[in-house]
């Protein structure tokens, strides 16, 4: 039994890069069941598909709970074989509230909820949990890891940058509000509302649907445009930078090896 | 009364960071009435949640005004304490002329000015002015402190880069006007209407209200398109790069403190 | 005939820049037909043009595949020069189904196979091929050796931040999908229908045929915006970095000469 | 004689940043009147102005071209006092066709041709000519000089990726016209008009006069956007970078001076 668990373990958790053998196919499995997954979820609601396809898609909806289910309870159990979760009990427990394990559930729970729920509107919403099964994919994707690293390198900048946003929107919102609210009364009809044409003018996006008639309206909007569209890249451009780095130091500590011995120069 | 007022200093104006004890606690408290100010500025122009909260918001109006009119003549007072404005009359006036206390200032004065203003118009631009108690927060968030620091040192770059932009503006959109003038005579009415069709285009916000429809219009905004975009962005590109460069600036410094005693490496 | 098929080779498979006296011509007149075929896939969709100059652009086409058709057959006789294709038979073979043959190749046959198409349908679709001429011109131009290399080089990054941009285009698109349909059901119809707001959203193009309607979803959509951007934006960074690095590279190593005998410095 | 034309010469041709006393005085009274120029340009076209002026806007365009005209031929005169134009005829015909001395021309000439033109057509082009008033403040403004430094040294990369640009414009325009003609044979009606869809949709303008509306067109256009937007940016990379090296270079060597003799360290 406890050989059993240990092979498992292996099996299921070895990091990415390193996965051989049975580890590797089951890994791939897993992959190729996510990516049918979220074809399914996208285009499930494609009417026409959802029609003639029905019995399949609920069919591959049962196979999908019922193989991440007991994926998800063999990885519960072989846990323990993680230092961090040791603990036959509270390791277990530790291990069922970590993100990894949380998203893994809340891909399938509402599954089971939904046969007992009966207001139809629950079950919807209950249906949109399955997006979650999407963020299972982050487990094997170098992509994931990295944006998450790039974000929690950069999470000072970003938090002060979504600051300046939000309070450029609000002043830019406020001002133009007063201005073309007499003149747009049914579209800019509260600050509110009028920060959703804020939002689409300074991230560029300009949908069309809202935007300023007004000669003094047309003149704030064009120096808020000019202005505030620095202020609202400000975001993309600490992403965009902080990938490139990151990828850089990749590339670079990649190529940390003796190139006589083969061997890492840093331990990092 | 002397001591007091340097308790009083301490507490008001330590700088954000080495706040303690009392200081930390009335500044968070006016962190919260500000953003309280800035949500209910935000929501009472919802009609529904004005009619519903009107007494609440009424309140709470009376309750900021308050507030922020004791605190403000508390900051006269206690002004004197600083080296820049100690004398008891000309500094303290030097200090309600200085930018943080003008923003106070504005703030409040025109609720004051409302209640004595008959014009129904006039009111209304007053209520616009209490926008400022949402710059008032800036007294305490360091994101603003960097975007001042980052447009102060790249001023001559966001200058320069402005006159371009302006120039460009012109440029394109006396083009514009007389060759798409004869075929859309009401939105390309003159160049100064024009110029709204060259600041959407170009900062590529494009709200479709005005745009070419002859194929020689549509071939020159094509053009400077593809030119003026670059124009457009040198500001953002300025601020975005000012930006990286400072908090890149900052990080390092943080760190020069020596690993062993724990004093900072630069007395900067 | 070997000493033509030298002569042949080396006209025709000259590296750009070395090119001297017939090559040069050669070369010149090449680019010259490709350019002039461009212009013309483009003019003869315009309804006016082609009526008026049917004539001209049938003549044209006949000339041009005539003459790629020869250029073609006398590429493959000559590519046995080329070390890699040495073998008389398995080496042209191995030529035919390299990357510039195979678009010298889509270039052209095309026209004779709608030669003997009957069904319109199959004749449009030919026509489509032609646009494999322009790409002929990669050949000639620097700046398509530039790119390819710099999506060779890139080809990691590119890979995952593409990964990301897919990810986060389901996502926000099936999230977006859940909040809408009920309101606009006939736009916001499915989730493959969704994700058409979701590109034209986060790229910032905005045409504004598909926009949320509702407040949560433009509160949705504005957060997904100032979120999202920052991702779709990584391909493009990541092209203009690399791109900016290869010229400076490229501008570097060919300053790499001694000032005083003109040897390189560098055997790079 | 002599002695006048070498004062007038200093007066007028003293580079900006040295001029002194009469000088000085001279180039801001230029500067003055070439932005109310502008002024006058941008607003004699609305309706409204240009009623209630017209007869302010005839006098000013009256003086204007006066003054315009008698500097532009001092600046002929005294053209022989620089080096390079030194010769009483030649060199002064070689001044004329200057770029400078080209601009000053054009912002001129037309008034008086304007005044034996009988068509008003003509009338209309030749009021056009006007904006290259606009260009002679280049003349003044160090902004036109850095832009264009910025543009000759990455002269190689704009042509570059100006040539990626329109390469992928007509690939991706062709593709999007065989899709979509079919069901919009009005908006994609020809390659060329469906190239004003590229453009809008690849700068990320996207005004919404034009977009694709079959599945196929979606997808593709999605595709393209993604793709294509990353060479669209390519020249506005370009020179966001250059401009940002150009002012660190120049911040630089600014600062290139000896803090003891303030002497310049190079003479570059």
């Amino acid at each position: 039994m406890d050989h059993l668990r240990k092979s498992l373990y292996r099996i299921l958790e070895t990091s990415a890069g390193k996965r051989r053998g049975l580890s590797l196919i089951v890994n791939l499995l897993l992959i190729t069941i996510i990516t049918l997954n979220a074809i399914a979820i996208v285009l499930h609601t494609v009417p026409e598909y959802n029609r003639r396809f029905a019995r399949i898609f609920y069919d591959f909806e049962l196979f999908s709970v019922g193989f991440f289910t007991v994926e998800y309870l063999l990885r519960v159990w072989v846990s323990v074989e993680n230092e961090k979760y040791h603990h036959p009990f509270w390791g277990r427990l530790r291990y069922v509230f970590s993100t990894p394990a949380l998203i893994d559930f809340l891909a399938i729970f509402p599954f089971y909820f939904s046969l007992f729920a009966t207001d139809l509107a629950i079950v919807r919403i209950l249906r949109l949990f399955r997006i979650f099964r999407l963020f299972r994919i982050s487990r094997y994707s170098h992509a994931f890891r990295l944006i998450q690293n790039v974000v929690a390198e950069k999470k000072e900048e970003l938090i002060l940058s979504t600051t300046l946003v939000i309070f450029m929107l609000i002043i830019v919102s406020s001002v133009m509000y007063y201005v073309e609210h007499a003149a747009q009364p049914d579209k800019f009809s509260s600050i509110p509302a009028t920060m959703w044409w804020g939002v689409t003018a300074m991230t560029t996006v300009g949908y069309g649907d809202i935007h300023p008639i007004t000669p003094l309206g047309k003149f704030l909007g064009g120096i808020s445009a000019i202005m505030g569209i620095g202020l609202f890249a400000l975001p993309t451009g600490i992403l965009v930078s902080g990938f490139n780095e990151h990828i850089r130091v990749q590339k670079k500590s990649r190529s940390m090896y003796c190139p006589h011995c083969g061997k890492p120069l840093t331990d990092h």
